[in-house]
């Protein structure tokens, strides 16, 4: 069903309906016109999907428009933010109307989880990419920044670890996916509600996109701290461990990406705080390790038996 | 010069400094924090431009990246507002950082003429294509909608038209293109200083993009009125009128898009003031025709003779 741009964005409009007050001027004009709660700052963040690089060229539409914003949105979790607004910039080979209705089934339905209001954005000719701007509030004093660990910090992951990037492999090597893999790899679950519950109680924080100890890395980077990380106590879950096991589970686990777990640092004695948040927020917490002075590299992973744990690559790199 | 995709964000952030204090936290977190100042709304806009699409694909870099920036300013400047800050979305098909140097030479330079500081983004691999979001303000009783002409207003014009769309011709064509008309088709002139000096004198706005006759309806629609254009009064530069006559021209200004010039309506009362606020902006406008009661189309362009005139188009419809 191949149909034009105005058409396009017209269906785009009528699933953007939003009860949300602060959009005073949404889809439909020049720009979108939005009010700042005050005392807040404004919290932005903006991620690109690209067919056959970020996800399978035949993942399912509804799939895809879910992961454009679960991407996103986890970049605003991990900054202890509430999620507010996004526009969106579709690139389609064609004007499909099937493709554009599923895509959005999967984009709302996130949308609507958060209270997201699809305020603008655009349709464009070219090769399959989905480019989100997401916009949120935090109290400046209460966000998560990379550069606030400190030492004596431990270290938290949520959820558990290394299951998409499983789903990537056994897609790669033409395997069977797992559904419980492929479900982490397609539907992410940003973890908003954590984030926001960890302001004001937890120090750094990033969201595990390109994988744990590469994204560690970057925030004992910013920080000038290390991290030493016990790779054995890295969350794992069932079904990773019915498929996967030993060396390569623990590779899995601290270099693949797209888990968008919040990885973050607090206080030793915050750790009832933090597992209380954790509670609150309903997501189950791991602490992994602990925040040490700088050494020569940023992260230090070893095995239960103190073994230094070296992984293969030290996360997913787009342009490696 | 190929490199990673790290070193290729690196490279952005080195050329992404700003001395904004309105930027809490830039490039290099999970997502910016920014302030918005009181009493003003936040505008936010985007827009994405795909090789071979949106332009030539041996356009230089450097006018890639100006463009990228120009044509969503002109979105804030047809709301009447003040840009502030941008993400950058590149996808490239190579991490080259020769071009990427090249590409922010001419964003950069666009950013620091209207202060916009560069706060986040990603890059990616993948086709060439680039998505940019633009945040500003506005007092949002002062801000220029869509829906806002009303019957008896002017319908304004700022600049020339179709100089970018004979720049295409010419190239499609296969012709050696005119330098002046290039350059407005790779340099567009955002009219931001135009769109903030009309706040509150002028009534509906858009930017030219799709072309006026396209653009203009969207104007009507949304405002439930229509316009009588008379296209012999519709602004020609020098350039194009020494390379382009009769209804080859007049198709050019009526239907060529990417002119990003901005059509405007204001009470007949209010002339005076919009010449001068063009007058302050620097920018010189054309009083090209008036809002009627709605009629059965849209936009009814007649020529200095009363002949009603049909474009062969109405407008870039990027899938039509």
């Amino acid at each position: 069903v191949s149909t034009n741009e105005f058409d396009l964005i017209e269906r785009i409009r009528r699933r953007a309906t939003t009860t949300r007050e602060d959009v005073l001027l949404g889809i439909g004009d020049d720009a979108a016109l939005l009010e700042v709660p005050a005392g807040h700052a404004l919290v932005v963040a903006t991620d690109t999907l690209n067919a056959g690089v970020h996800f399978p060229v035949e993942t399912p539409p509804a799939d895809i428009g879910w992961k454009a914003l679960a991407v996103n949105l986890s970049d605003l979790a991990a900054m202890g933010a509430t999620p507010a607004w996004c526009t969106l910039s579709l690139s389609l080979p064609d004007a499909d109307a099937e493709w554009i209705d599923a895509f959005l089934e999967g984009f709302m339905r996130l949308a609507v989880l958060h209270d997201v209001a699809l305020v603008g954005g655009d349709t464009t000719r070219g090769p399959l990419s989905i480019s989100a701007t997401v916009h949120g509030f935090v109290d400046p004093a209460r966000a998560l920044r990379r550069a606030a660990a400190r030492e004596g910090d431990l270290v938290w992951v949520s959820g558990t670890l290394g299951d998409a990037a499983a789903a990537l492999e056994q897609w790669r090597a033409g395997a069977l996916i797992d559904p419980g893999l492929r479900e982490r790899l397609d539907r992410p679950t940003p973890r908003v509600a954590l984030g926001r519950a960890l302001g004001g109680i937890a120090r750094a924080c990033i969201d595990v996109s390109d994988g744990l100890l590469a994204d560690l890395a970057h925030v004992c980077a910013a920080s000038g701290v290390s991290a030493q990380i016990d790779v054995d106590a890295l969350p794992a879950s069932d079904v990773l461990c019915a498929e996967f096991g030993g060396d390569a589970r623990r590779h899995l686990q601290s270099a693949g990406g797209d888990d968008y777990e919040l990885c973050f640092t607090a206080p030793a004695a915050a750790r009832e705080a933090v597992e209380t948040a954790a509670r609150n927020a309903d997501v189950y917490i791991t602490a992994i390790g602990r925040i040490v002075p700088r050494t020569a590299g940023p992260v230090m992973a070893r095995d239960a038996h103190g073994a230094e744990w070296m992984p293969g690559t030290t996360g997913w790199r787009h342009f490696a």
